[in-house]
C-alpha cells in the first residue's frame, strides 16, 4: 500500500493542480465563451444543446493548445515563467505532453456529438494550434496568420453548431482582420524581446516600416469591411451608428497611432484599446442583426 | 486648320492606339469576365442588366489599374519594355496619368448605377489598386495580399450586383487563398530578378524556406476550407466529387512540389497549373451550387 503514504499523496495533488493550472483556467472559460457568442452572434441559439457542446468542445481544444504550448516552452519558460507548472517540476513533460492531446481528442470527440463540419472545424483548429506550438509561433506571419485565423474559426464554429454557417462569415472575417492587425502591432511592441530570443517576426526579418504598412493596410481595409454589411442591408443603421463612431474612428486613431508612436508602452496601450474595440463591434453586431 | 495635317493625325492615331494598349485589353476582357461569373457562381443572373453594369465597370477598372501600373513602372519598363505606349513615347505620362483617373471615375461611376455596396466595393478596389501601383507592390506581402484580395472581391462584387451578398462569400475566399499561395510561389520564382531590382518580396526578406512554409499553410488551409461548404450542405455532392481530386489532390501535389524544387522553371509549371485548378475549382462549385 505504498500508493497511500502521504508524500505520494501530496505529489499526487500537486500533479493535479498543475494539470489545471497548464490549461489556464482564464483563458479556457473565454475560449468556451467566444464560441457562444459566435452563436448569439448569427441570431440564433438553438437547438442551445448543440451550442452548449460547441462552447465545451471550444474550452477543451483552448486548454490542449495552452498545455502544448506549454510544453515546446519549457526552455523559455525556466528563463521567464519557473513557476509554471512544467520548469516547477509540478507535472512532467511527458505527462503535459499527453494531458495535452487527450485534451484535443476529446474537444474534437465532442465536435463529433454537434455535426461532421464543426467536427472538422474542430479537427482543422486542433491541427493549427498544435502547429502553432510547434513551429508556426517562431516564423513570420504564419503564426500571426493562425492565432487570427482561429479566432475567426470560433464564430463559424459557433454559428455551425445552430446551422447557420454563413451569418458567421462576416463576424468571422472581422475578428480575423482584427486580431491580425493587433497581432503585427504586438510584434513591434515585443520587438527587442523577440530580437533577444531568436524569434523571427515579420517586423524583425521586414523591418518596422514595412509592418506598419501592413497594419495600417489592414486596418484600412477593415473599415471598409465595415460598411459592407450595413450598405448592403445585412444589418441595420443601430450597428452601423455604433460601428462608425466606435470601431472605425478607434482604427483611424490606431492608424495614426502607430505611425506617430512606435515605443513600447505606446503600442501596449493601443493593443489594450483594439482589446475593447473588438467587444463595441461585437456588440454592434448583436444589436445590428436584421 | 493646321489640326488636319497628316502627321497630326498620324500622332493622333499613335495616341489612340497607345491609349487603347495601356488597358491591356486581354486583360480587361478577363476582369469584366470574372466579374460575370461572380455573378452566375452566387446562382443567380438576375436582374441581368446589373450583372452587365458590373462587368463593365469591372472592365473599366481593370483598364484604369493597369494604365496607372505602366505610369509608375515606366522608368523599369524603359528597359524591360521599350515598346509599351509610355516608353515609345505613344503617349505622354500625364496622359497616361489622366486616362488612368478618367477610367477609375468611369468604372466607380457605372457601380453607382447598381447599388450602394457595389459603390463601395468598386471605390475600395480602385484606391488598392491604385495604391498597388504606387507603392504596395513594392512590399512584402501586402503587394501580395492586395492582388489576392481584390481577386476575391470580384465574386463578391458579381454577387453584390444580384443581391447575393453571401453567396459569394465562399468562393472570394476561395479565390483569395488560391492567389494568396500563388503569388508567394511567384515570389520565389522571380526572386533573382527581384533581388536585382531591389524589389522587397517575401522570400527576399524572410528567406525560402520561410515562404515554403507560407504556401503550405495557405494551401493546407486552402484544401481544408474547400470540404466545408460540402459538409454543411451548402454545395451538393457532385461540386465534392470534383473538388476532392480535381482541386485538392494537385494543392497537395503543389505543396510536396514547392519543397522538393524551387527552380523558376518547376515554380513556373506550378503556377500555370494552378491557373488551370482555379478553373476546375470554379467549374465544381458551378454544378455544385444546390
Amino acid at each position: 500500500m505504498n500508493n497511500n503514504n502521504p508524500s505520494r499523496q501530496k505529489s499526487l495533488t500537486r500533479q493535479l493542480e498543475g494539470l489545471w493550472q497548464l490549461l489556464r483556467p482564464a483563458n479556457v472559460w473565454i475560449g468556451g465563451l467566444s464560441i457562444g457568442v459566435g452563436a448569439w452572434v448569427t441570431g440564433l441559439l438553438s437547438p442551445f444543446q448543440n451550442v452548449l457542446l460547441a462552447c465545451f468542445s471550444g474550452a477543451l481544444i483552448t486548454g490542449a493548445a495552452n498545455t502544448i504550448n506549454d510544453f515546446y516552452d519549457i526552455e523559455i519558460d525556466r528563463i521567464n515563467k519557473p513557476a509554471r507548472p512544467l520548469p516547477s517540476g509540478k507535472v512532467s513533460p511527458q505527462t503535459a505532453f499527453f494531458w495535452a492531446i487527450f485534451l484535443f481528442i476529446a474537444g474534437v470527440g465532442t465536435s463529433l456529438l454537434i455535426n461532421k463540419t464543426a467536427f472538422w472545424i474542430a479537427s482543422t483548429a486542433s491541427v493549427l494550434l498544435f502547429f502553432y506550438s510547434y513551429s508556426f509561433k517562431r516564423l513570420p506571419l504564419i503564426g500571426n496568420f493562425t492565432v487570427s485565423l482561429v479566432a475567426g474559426l470560433a464564430f463559424i464554429y459557433g454559428g455551425v453548431s445552430v446551422g447557420r454557417f454563413k451569418q458567421a462569415l462576416i463576424p468571422a472575417t472581422f475578428a480575423f482582420l482584427f486580431h491580425f492587425g493587433r497581432e503585427i502591432l504586438k510584434d513591434i511592441e515585443d520587438i527587442s524581446g523577440d530580437r533577444a530570443g531568436r524569434a523571427r517576426t515579420f517586423p524583425i526579418c521586414c523591418g518596422v516600416k514595412a509592418a506598419q504598412m501592413l497594419i495600417t493596410f489592414i486596418f484600412f481595409l477593415l473599415i471598409s469591411a465595415t460598411f459592407l454589411p450595413y450598405l448592403n442591408g445585412e444589418y441595420n443603421l443601430r450597428y452601423f451608428l455604433i460601428v462608425l463612431p466606435g470601431v472605425d474612428l478607434y482604427l483611424l486613431y490606431v492608424i495614426f497611432a502607430v505611425w506617430r508612436n512606435t515605443e513600447p508602452a505606446n503600442l501596449h496601450k493601443i493593443s489594450t484599446g483594439l482589446k475593447i474595440d473588438m467587444l463595441v463591434g461585437l456588440a454592434s453586431i448583436l444589436v445590428g442583426i436584421q
